[in-house]
């Protein structure tokens, strides 16, 4: 028995997220099926956490456990071929068999990227949020600094969610503007359903000058999304690393 | 009469290339028939020259006349609603009645990103070539300073391509690296059927070491395209930018 772990690269765009669901393609459902066709068994991959429809991958992890003999680093050769375009495996090994690609995560890192220019454009429709309107990079700087940190982070999670505890850590935002873009890169522990698209839209508000940056810890501690700002569109979300020990 | 001049952003993935053509979805028939809704009057799109098929655009140009009243910079806004989004109007205005997007273009630059990673990446699949090889950038740059100047580029025309002089003119090459992307920018006054792919084809070949920089003289002098590298496939491209007077 051999555990493998995949690191994968995906665009969001044409699938229902990563997880399997009926009645819409699901990007681990692709995944499985390539691994069926190539290993001649079933296998189940374990992700490290679901992205939703829209959202894109430049670092996801998943581990599935075989019985094959195929050495770990030959699966990103071999799924090359057996996969669309669009989901690529950009690294694969071998390991522990007691690694789990969900509970032994330790922290991800999440970009987020806005276009900032007065008329959509083409080429980023389907990788940004575009936003014409002017937006205060400093202000949001500010308000990202209140984020930062352990909170009970109910207002920052999608309505009807079910989740034992709401409490997560926040270890560091940056904010870049390159050119026309503005892209967010937000890293925690872990995060809760819609939580980097709600911190995106809330920081949003404080660039549009709507609430103040120092408006942030009474949100957090309202525990109340109706008090959050709006969540970002997926077409704006990289999951783009997961940390392990 | 008004003479409008618009400057276009597409992504070539899903279309047939710029020029209409019978049985296939062309970037101007879908123009065409936006501003045909827009004005209930058939314009005729005069583009500064094709692209094709899986070509992207950032500054493509086109005029049309028309008898409509709409002023020259609205078009921009009214034609994001009429357009789907792979193609979006980036900038409008009346011109001069004498303006031709084609016959007065006195230059243009293209741009041709290749993806020089090991594997192929889900996110860059339509944006770029991927080269899994080494590349010797210093070997391109080299050889990139012998198309410098008005030569006769026959060499570097699809074959069968109809034209009444090969004979064209090239100002700038620049190669630039970034992080696993090459990014290769070529100026030129006007530019023969697939020239740019054939140059970046070449200068590949002098990148892996198949050829030396110095052999561009004799393969331009050859005039035959058999001298020349392979046209390198179309999702790389991009035209960038269209200058007039």
């Amino acid at each position: 028995m051999k555990n493998i772990k995949l690191t994968i690269e995906y665009e969001g765009t044409n699938y229902s997220g990563w997880q399997i669901q009926e009645n819409a393609i699901s990007i681990q459902e692709v995944l499985e099926k390539a691994l069926k066709e190539l290993l001649k068994e079933k296998v189940t991959l374990i992700g490290s956490g679901r992205t939703d429809a829209g959202v894109h991958a430049l670092g996801q992890v998943a581990n599935f456990r075989t019985n094959g003999s195929i050495p770990g680093e030959k699966y990103k050769y071999a799924l090359k071929l057996l996969l669309p375009g669009d989901i690529t495996v950009v690294d694969s090994r071998e390991v522990d068999l007691k690694f789990h690609s969900r509970f032994d995560a330790t922290g991800k890192v999440y970009k987020y990227i806005v276009y900032n220019g007065e008329l959509p454009r083409a080429i980023y429709r389907n990788f940004s949020y575009h936003v014409p309107y002017n937006i205060d990079i400093d202000s949001m700087v500010k308000g990202s600094k209140y984020f930062i940190g352990t909170y009970d982070f109910a207002a920052f999670m999608a309505a009807k969610s079910e989740v034992s505890s709401t409490i997560r850590t926040i270890k560091q935002i940056s904010i870049e503007k390159k050119g026309d873009l503005i892209e967010f890169y937000i890293e925690g522990n872990s995060f809760l359903r819609n939580m980097v698209r709600i911190i995106v839209g809330t920081l949003l508000y404080i660039g549009y000058g709507k609430i103040k940056p120092n408006a942030i810890p009474n949100i957090i501690a309202s525990k109340k999304r109706e008090k959050a700002g709006p969540t970002a569109p997926p077409q704006g979300l990289f999951l783009k690393e997961v940390f392990y020990p």
